[in-house]
């Protein structure tokens, strides 16, 4: 095995930690000892350890604590992103590379939080641990997109999604959207989902279509093992909610429930209110959702809210799924954007992912390079 | 090999007449005997030898006219199509397989020519021969999806064709569209101009955007040897272009030009013209274009072209090119049809295929089974 195989295990590693270990980044980590690898482990879940520390304590559990010091000094380290230099919920990992004697350090990215930054590595380096940043940095980057857009933005990462006809509308006149989609695109929508920390919806959808804006997929669909749990996502409304907690589905379950206004809405034990004095409160609004620990949402509607994001170009990234129906001139719009002055400044995405869903086609598009 | 591998060898053989055989089918042949195949086929050019003729003259080249002649006699034939039992530019087929006194006839489809349909069959099972139709049946009719409209509702097979916006937009306000797709996808779509016979716009098309309505493309980039000539495809107008043979460049290649109006258009010996007195043309001009042996054509726009086709549902194949971009609301929505009543009737088309070039997706749709 090469540096780069090594370093695409511990990125391996580190997804397993996908549903649990927001607002932190997923972490993996390889201990190599004379080509093998002698001990590996993933940050798990937020709060607990980190990806190097359980990797030493994998290599313990293999050849025992003695063996294991002396396996690891002198050994190989490939993290996809750069060990931790302060204490937070637990010890810095630095310390640990430097106490078990490593003698080098493969980095693939280095940590966005301006905390950390080169700092980590910098401590590394004066121990005398040979550091090289940058394997598979692309891979590393992409696989915590999340993290570095909340490091560097100071905001959620935000997922925009909608289904709409081949014709680009988004719902009929009268406003019926259900259900545009077919039923796979639906339950793929449900992944996405589950990859985030908050569903956000305006108000209208709301009030209008009753949504649960919950999780429903088994384990099984969502790749868990029978004794982890399913986080559910909090519920995040745009708007001035008329709140009816009898008839409102996203009454029924318990998750989180947070809401930005510019005016009061009935006081709830279950409701988290924000509200705001400036008409356009959008960004602050997000910007606070990252401080309450949503590092991630998903945007679903309906057109206004979806074009409100889009027009202050507050997005991350953008799931359509098009059917292959048309819905006609007089329906509704998905987008809504004012129209550049010539077709070569318009405004361009990136298309990283095309999947098909029967008839349905799902197109996924990153906004800007993060 | 199997039944079903001689018969998809028969459908390989007719592909390669492709450029050639309009407005008759692809056929190809296999001859085999004793499971090996004896001599191949395939109906080349429009008005020479069927694929029957030249699998037999394959044979007689391969192991002499005497030999060929034992050695059909007994064998299995394998043809796309059911052999034609009629004389027009060639001898009929039927006739042939019966002198070479052939034992088994596996055909795919039979003719959708209501002139041959079961009658070439009918023919050969009297003289003995046992028949198969329907063996890669699908296979069979995709490859001629071209004939089978032709046959079945007496006009051309029509292709829409339109690049767009992520937001489905065909064009600025101003009328913008160039470029909204890339270079690639301008590349691919002149391969699909090279597979029909006719390649139609509006009459605001030529006027405001002046396109050469050529194949840019070279003979490798087609598949071509090097003595194989181009067909370009008839330029054909719909409306009262206003001509000015200097200055559109329709005027500046040599292929054909028709035009299809309510009113009298400049007078040119280059020009068909076709006038028509009904407000509500559009059939009657793209049957009178089947007449001509028009037996495809590929609808490029503008947006009213385009539109006017999907209104009177005369269309079987649409092509979307669509751009990571966004063009905005003000700007000229690709499709302008009727909104249904519930999403449930909306018209609905087949997903066919998707493809990627760069940034840009292109989907294919069916509009109807053939």
């Amino acid at each position: 095995m090469k540096a780069a195989d090594f370093m695409a295990r511990a990125i391996e590693l580190a997804k397993k930690g996908r549903y649990k270990t927001q607002p932190n980044p997923m972490v993996g980590c390889v201990l190599v000892k004379d080509g093998q690898i002698i001990g590996e482990g993933w940050h798990q879940e937020y709060g607990k350890d980190h990806a190097e520390i359980n990797a030493i304590k994998n290599c313990k559990k293999k050849f025992g604590a003695k063996n294991a010091y002396e396996l690891i000094a002198g050994s190989d380290v490939y993290v996809n992103l750069e060990p931790c230099s302060i204490q937070n919920n637990t010890p810095p990992c630095s310390h640990a590379l430097i106490k078990y004697r490593i003698k080098n350090l493969f980095c693939g990215t280095l940590d966005p939080n301006p905390k950390i930054n080169g700092r980590g590595v910098k401590l590394l380096k004066e121990s005398g641990i040979n550091i090289k940043v940058g394997l598979l940095k692309k891979e590393c980057k992409e696989l915590n997109r999340i993290f570095f857009v909340n490091q560097k933005q100071l905001r959620p990462y935000i997922i925009l999604k909608s289904a709409q006809s081949l014709d680009g509308k988004i719902a009929l006149k009268n406003g019926e959207s259900n259900w545009i989609s077919n039923s796979e695109s639906r339950k793929d929508s449900h992944l996405i989902r589950s990859r985030v920390r908050g569903i956000m919806v305006g108000r209208a959808t709301i009030e209008v279509d009753n949504p649960s804006l919950t999780i429903r997929l088994d384990k099984s669909e969502l790749g868990l093992k029978k004794n982890e749990s399913i986080d559910q996502p909090a519920k995040i409304i745009l708007g001035n909610l008329q709140i009816n907690e009898k008839k409102q589905k996203i009454f029924s379950s318990k998750s989180r429930i947070i809401i930005g206004s510019r005016h009061s809405v009935k006081q709830l034990k279950t409701i988290q209110h924000l509200k705001y004095k400036k008409r356009e409160f959008l960004e602050e609004f997000i910007q606070d959702l990252l401080k309450m620990d949503i590092s991630s949402i998903l945007v679903e509607g309906g057109p206004k809210t979806l074009n409100a994001f889009l027009a202050n170009d507050l997005f991350d990234e953008l799931v359509l799924y098009t059917a292959p129906s048309f819905l006609g001139k007089e329906s509704k719009e998905t987008f809504n954007l004012k129209a550049p002055e010539r077709i070569k400044i318009s405004k361009k995405l990136k298309v990283v992912k095309i999947e098909r869903f029967q008839d349905d086609i799902k197109t996924t598009y990153y906004n800007r390079k993060v």
